[in-house]
């Protein structure tokens, strides 16, 4: 069994700790959080699981052999590389890091020692991205035509990030995990509001195009009094449509469209017709993704291979979020992935 | 009686006939289009309205008073002049015109005649929009801190215009008409696609900076096989959510929201808390808003007042609607509406 | 052209009057009512349509070659008889008439001079009735196991019937369309109560055991603040949901249920596991289900042929109705079908 | 500190060994169940917890104060009898035992002992049911006029009890928590049907006549496809709509319904009309309703009170449930509940 100490019990902590009980291969040794009293108080009175305040602590056990970190963004550097250095695996809550160089820098720091290094983009694990994914890449929905994400509830005011480094991760992971692999982000506007002074955007919009010329966008806020986890996956010849909300239908499939003609002048002459077909709403199991990670880390661990969710893919979507962040303290410029990433 | 002709028998012409025929205060004396077959056919084998496929016929006859104008938007200009010409008071379809400069000499037109020019923007004739705008200007929802709309579904792609000129009209028009009068839009920006290649933007996003710093956003898409009719409108001190597609829940009222603190500098470290309060769902009349429009036509008409949507606020609309458009031709950039106004 | 006149311009009436004037087989001629000023109200100022108070002129009329009937429940027997006596075809509201014993006397009536008796019975014009009825008979379903109807919305009381004579023919009607040919109500139960005390029963309960063993149960309710139409029709292979104020899904059938042991021991042992499969949402026509009535009631003129819910259905409706009337008023005793049709 | 032994890892137990551990009242000491793994995998491999397979074990226990029972219902009467002989505190859950003869022993046991005897009705302790019965005792519903519940989904079909003995435990424990005082079910009737041949009933409908003439209903179903678990209490001012699978608002309160004419003589000629009026949408804390059940538990036995669902309350639940089985099992005749509980 691989040990495990989980750093931070704090928002996400506890369901880090939950999961990874609950997990065969891992063997939950620590839980490491700043404040005692929380960390003992997630565990509850009837645990065998150690608490301690000090990560090097934690660092210097042999018996752990992997960590999962989920502390404040700013945080995420300092504590992957030196649990890397360590020897240890990393599992990271999003974002990898605050910044793509520093992410480029934790990801050849795993890579040349032979560590596991993964993100919990924990939404790539859930049965419907995966299902999407299985659609998209068996070419069920035809050629991706647009791709539209609205998260948004009342938030937590992050003290640390604006709206966009807290909830647009979910999306930029999602949709790199989707796309087919000779589809890429490549430039990004985002537009944003504070509308209460709180000094960060509580409100954002994010528009990111693709290298096929497709326009993805993402809305998220945290003013809404009502929340909505719907993504739709628009192709040419059926559209994805993902209500995170609807346990008994998340995903349906819609066979239905606008028929285009097949000759490029009729086309533009908008002879363009509707097909109305069935909709398809597939069984999906009904199990927490968190699990799904936690035995994805593990296995990667074992088997000495790179997880779903690696610190590639962080990177990936660390640069979308900094064009974004530029694109936003630019007043809505267009800004290049390539100056992100190069 | 005010005698009335309906010019276009297209796809909104027949509602045009429909409610005509139920406002007391109009009779309906020709219903005009280029196909005469079609025309017959919309008025059905039992009417007594009289046909023609001419509308110089129909602007000539002097029980004509009062014409409703249902044709593309592109003829909009010359048969708008033609009967404010002719002496008739007109209603016509949105957008007025193409371009703000000839929606502005047919405004100067009929203020120099002395008639009637209004603009069908009849989502502001609905129940839910007449009490958004109540409870607006009665301080009921604090300051604005967003407005967002979705506006999508499976739409016939048009010959003469794309996404934003077909249904971002009526976004603009609702928001001309909720906000209080001090507050107004001032640039645009506008991010669009066209993955079916049809020479037209068939998914737009819009996003329009008001003069109070709000930032207002509207989703138009063609491409959606699910229709959602979305606003959001964000207050400091309470939410109004209008889903135009729940007939027993168009409008809720929520009284919640984050808490702000009250020294600035608490805001900037977030010291910011949740409301969850209850959620009124108003009463709300069911009746079909065309026929308050006729109402208000007629009205405005015998009571040679303005009505509630008219060339003013149709030039409006076509303001946010010309910036948009650069917007969307210029790759995003942002575009100030003084820049189409003066 | 089949010369019409309808009878009746209440609440139902001009539903009748807009959808005969959609149907080209049929010249509508007359709207009748005793109320002079309310058909010329329906009619509006514009039709062509003539108005009498005097069903007696109308029957005289040799250009009159049917009748559409939507006078309350008590006046359908003197109506519907007075018309085949006037050789007229008769369609009638729901339900035929207040008796079964007076209802087959106009079946025998009508059969005798040839003519078309036909009941409205609605609802099993639309497309989503004939979509069950025609999954239903191909075997999609396997076994029917059980029919549970909810009808419920703030109703007006009805001067003349209770709840059960006012909602209930609808499902009566439903279950009698949707039925295999072999399997026939035998049995029947109601509760009701009228808890404002107006003299007829508000809520009723309604349980009807088929020749097959399956029970099958209505709820009907003049009280209920929200609206609810769904019929679910549990099989044993796969169960259909009819929720008819879901336009965009008015039909689901899903693949999912309860899996029998073939071994009747092992059932007793409830060794029983569930299925959870997709959950299919097929394309549906949108169209008004009544325009199908009169475009049935036409053909079934033009070709001597009886309409898909004639004379005989309204018959089996009438069985129910009278045995559930029967049990109501004898506090929820089982009456038997047989002791009201032999 | 209140030591505690839950007896019973099934479906439920995990349940109680989750809620028992969150509350700080307790002390959790034991889990009891037949099969040791079971008991140890609900537990997981990080708990202090002590396995047993034998219920006296537990019960010679003297940290053991109080025991938590989640077995099948026929095991309960042993089951809780013993542990009352051993002086020991009991939560059981629904149904209190198999027959009422049954339960008023136990009842009339730990009163003779001076024990606390809870009733586990979970749904008595959600915050909604607990809004509900504050607004009926304070009359802002008005007269009670129908209570209507639909409990049904995809259930698995039990080896000892057919759905009536199942699921509605949940509905009679609710009528009995929110009825007024002087408001008691009188008589029942049930239907019932067992499509499948399992032997037992596996969709039910229950009428249940309360003293002050009312009629409230039940239908519970184990073969739905779909999960609805909605209650709708009508009122003669307000009617209260319970939607508990509707988060974001399980209680909606509509002020609208029919109007009555203050005459008697009105109301028989139906002079009646409609008010539409608002909803609303109370705020309800989110939580789980069992940690406020072992909440009530903790404190019965400290303070030497009744808990709200005490065993005179599964006396009464039972009293319904009696009378429901012998209905059913008599074609559906009217039952008294006087002859079950006298």
């Amino acid at each position: 069994m691989i040990g495990l100490a989980v750093i931070g019990a704090g928002y996400w902590g506890p369901n880090l700790v939950r999961n990874a009980q609950a997990t065969p291969a891992l063997h939950l040794r620590w839980l490491c959080d700043l404040n005692e009293a929380r960390a003992r108080s997630v565990l509850g009175p009837y645990s065998t699981v150690q608490v301690s305040t000090c990560y090097e602590q934690i660092l210097a056990d042999p018996a752990v052999d992997a960590v999962a970190i989920a502390t404040p963004a700013v945080t995420h550097f300092d504590l992957v590389r030196a649990a890397l250095e360590a020897g240890k695996h990393v599992l990271v809550e999003k974002p990898l890091t605050c910044s793509y160089a520093d992410g480029a820098k934790l990801v050849q720091a795993a890579q040349r020692a032979g560590l596991v290094l993964m993100c919990d983009h924990t939404f790539c694990y859930t049965p419907a991205a995966m299902k999407i994914r299985e659609l998209i890449h068996a070419g069920e929905i035809g050629e991706l035509c647009f791709f539209d994400s609205v998260r948004i509830n009342l938030g937590l005011i992050q003290p640390d990030v604006g709206v966009l480094w807290d909830l647009a991760p979910h999306d930029a992971a999602i949709l790199d995990f989707i796309l087919p692999a000779d589809v890429r982000p490549v430039a990004v506007t985002a537009h944003g509001a504070d509308p209460l002074g709180t000094g960060r955007a509580c409100v954002a919009y994010l528009s990111v195009w693709l290298s096929s010329g497709v326009l993805a966008h993402v809305h998220v806020n945290w003013l809404s009094p009502t929340k909505i986890r719907t993504v739709v996956i628009g192709g040419s010849r059926r559209t994805i449509v993902w209500n995170d909300l609807k346990p008994d239908q998340r995903l349906a499939i819609y066979d239905r469209g606008v028929d285009q003609a097949a000759d490029p002048d009729e086309r533009r002459q908008a002879l363009i017709s509707y097909r109305l077909g069935d909709v398809l709403v597939p069984a999906l199991p009904e199990r927490e993704a968190l699990g799904a990670v936690m035995a994805d880390f593990a296995a990667a661990i074992t088997d000495g291979r790179a997880p779903q969710t690696d610190g590639h893919s962080g990177l990936r979507v660390l640069a979308v979020l900094e064009a974004a962040a530029r694109s936003l303290a630019h007043g809505g410029t267009r800004i290049d992935i390539e100056g992100i990433t190069s």
